[in-house]
């Protein structure tokens, strides 16, 4: 089996730290990574900080295959994710010709100007490919192994499209799930038994609220659907065995 | 004034990072601390690897006045936070009777038994205090200036009220918000000079979708609200000026 890649995820947004915003883009691109076998490994929220952005970068790309950014990219003054990106490279901030040219054919069909503040939409580190935004025009762009994208969803959502083309793809990891109104505590120690005989999965037990009661949700985890289906057998067998029962999955 | 005490948060769980679950306690705890006027500086998500745990346990606790962790302390065979945090600090991991008394009470009411696994969770480093749990008994647990709590969110928020109380709590930041029908662009550069002027305040710049339209709110923060007050009344004449006009916020 080939090597999985890891991927981690820099978000970068004063508005989720200060509680206004509830950030989406996380789960996405979890779910996005699983589909296509890159093992998600790692995420981080800083500030609007030029140094914290950019320790960040170092730290994650050093550690994963892939870096992720989300935030940061837009014209106005709280936007300073490219120049703390190239800082952490070591390179100048350029104006890419190509990402101006994208900006000038999308506001010349529009009643905004394309001022100085929108132009900076069109600054990359020295170095960077890229990434279109079929949206707004403002691109993102990849730096090495360091994918950067806007904050805001939507636009997030097409860039990863663009994005997922430049990585590595994996066997993809299969997951099963039972859940049953037993509590966690009453199947912790047979669940661990079951995860050491099927050292090549990954167990995790979930509790959860099931009509006012603690109920639990077993997750199984691995690359081959048949080695989970026996998993899922002995699990279910041994909820049995304790008197509970299946039910839905939250 | 006195020195903000700063906050991190670090999120412990596969299901994170696997996309089943989506977060809820990061946006709660960002919400909790703005109000109490400490700062929320730096958030990051890890699996359930006790070297990983352990890791950026110190390197938050280090760094912050306070760190908070959430999930991984239940009695399944994946909750491996308490032996991390122990590693982290490079202490024990010893049974606490204070806790496994609390847990002997609260079982001794109910149909479930107290067994092995369920005694897991009065395991805690040596030398914490306990967090209490009212609503299903297993504590959390401050250790020096790390806070082990829940990864349930109604189990977080009742550790979370306990936890505060150990905190050292600063002036509250305030925040003002002022959405208009503008587009980033438009007011990108005005913008900058406003936060220029006004540099004991920090100004956020937010785009959204108003009626299929992009539109964008700017939220200004800081300590004293008159200052917000004067800052509100440039961007909104700023706005005025541009030919915008002011529209709900999302």
């Amino acid at each position: 089996m080939a090597k999985q890649r890891t991927a981690s995820l820099l978000i970068i947004g004063n508005e989720i730290l200060s509680g206004r915003t509830q950030d989406k883009n996380l789960n996405y691109i979890a779910n996005r990574l699983k589909k296509i076998g890159v093992k998600f490994s790692e995420a981080r929220v800083v500030p609007d900080i030029h140094d914290e952005i950019a320790t960040a970068v170092n730290a994650l790309r050093e550690k994963y295959d892939y870096v992720f950014t989300t935030g940061g990219i837009g014209p106005t003054h709280d936007d300073i994710t490219t120049e703390s990106v190239a800082k952490a490279f070591g390179v100048k901030v350029i104006r890419s010709p190509e990402a101006q040219k994208m900006l000038e054919q999308h506001y010349a069909k529009r009643e905004h100007e394309l001022n100085d503040s929108r132009l900076r939409m069109a600054d990359v580190p020295e170095g960077a490919e890229l990434i279109p935004n079929p949206l707004t025009s403002a691109p993102g762009y990849k730096k090495d192994n360091v994918f950067v994208m806007a904050g805001i969803p939507s636009i997030m959502q097409v860039m990863f499209d663009s994005a997922v083309e430049y990585l590595e793809t994996g066997s993809v990891i299969h997951s099963k799930t039972i859940s049953c109104d037993l509590v966690e505590g009453d199947i912790a120690e047979e669940l661990g038994v079951i995860q050491q005989k099927f050292d090549e999965t990954e167990i995790g037990s979930y509790p959860f609220i099931h009509q006012g009661e603690f109920a639990v949700s077993v997750v199984v985890r691995g690359f081959e659907e048949e080695i989970l289906n026996a998993v899922i057998k002995e699990v279910e067998s041994m909820i049995r065995s304790k008197g509970g029962n299946k039910i839905e999955a939250p």
